[in-house]
């Protein structure tokens, strides 16, 4: 299996930075500004970046505030599908690190390289924004490929 | 074995973006300004970021114009000993694709996790400075996290 793998540090407390990443007005913040669903264990989270249907679902399988959040992906691009998301944070000389896996790809396809610079940029995006800087959420990303 | 992956497409011809790979001008263009050796195969390549010593040193192992630039990691972080840094480009569309890998990471340390979102930022600091954006090599770097 393969991973994609990030960590950012946030100077933020744990508390902020967790409910960025467990409710859905806290992720339209920094990933996609169309995100639909329930954040709570069990239900469904939709992800939308334009056209006719979201680029992914996900089950929220984990919510322990205010250290870990999991997903499982159950629809979107072959590729992801049962892939899993987790965010682990922790504190650290006051500030909060975020340790993002997106594991349980079965390939090292072209397209796991593509999110991988893709995660960066939005988790940068987090970053930013809790620092009192610019978040880029979609669609106010800047584009880092041809599959936008 | 670990890897990190990133992809970025880059509205530049493929042989000015292979410079800025090949070269250690271009290299100090958006990872490091600190770049000294040899970019040659078989030379040595050390990259610095301030400090008393490289942070790393990579022979360079391919260079392939336009399409490839291989490195092999002799010294720096354990973590990164006899691990491998390739940057594969083709042309798409008129623009330039760069399919990174930087393989051979023993176990999936935490470390793994900085160095990719690291890896991301660079190389988006590349293509950044290639499409008449502000490129960030060290040290006008944004520091992603604790370790800089």
């Amino acid at each position: 299996m393969e991973a994609i793998r990030h960590r950012v540090t946030i100077d933020a407390p744990i508390t902020a930075v967790y409910e960025q990443l467990a409710t859905r007005e806290g992720i339209a913040s920094w990933w996609t500004r169309d995100v639909r669903g329930e954040s709570r264990v069990g239900g469904d989270l939709a992800f939308w970046f334009g056209g006719s249907e979201p680029a992914a679902v996900m089950k929220v399988v984990e919510l322990v505030p205010p250290r870990r959040v999991a997903w499982h992906c159950i629809q979107g691009p072959d590729d992801w599908r049962d892939t899993t998301q987790t965010f682990d944070l922790r504190e650290e000389d006051g500030r909060t690190v975020v340790v993002f896996t997106h594991g349980g790809w079965r390939e090292p396809v072209e397209f796991l390289h593509h999110c991988s610079t893709r995660w960066a940029y939005f988790l940068l995006s987090l970053r930013s924004g809790m620092e009192g800087g610019k978040s880029t959420p979609w669609p106010e990303d800047e584009k880092v490929d041809i599959f936008g």
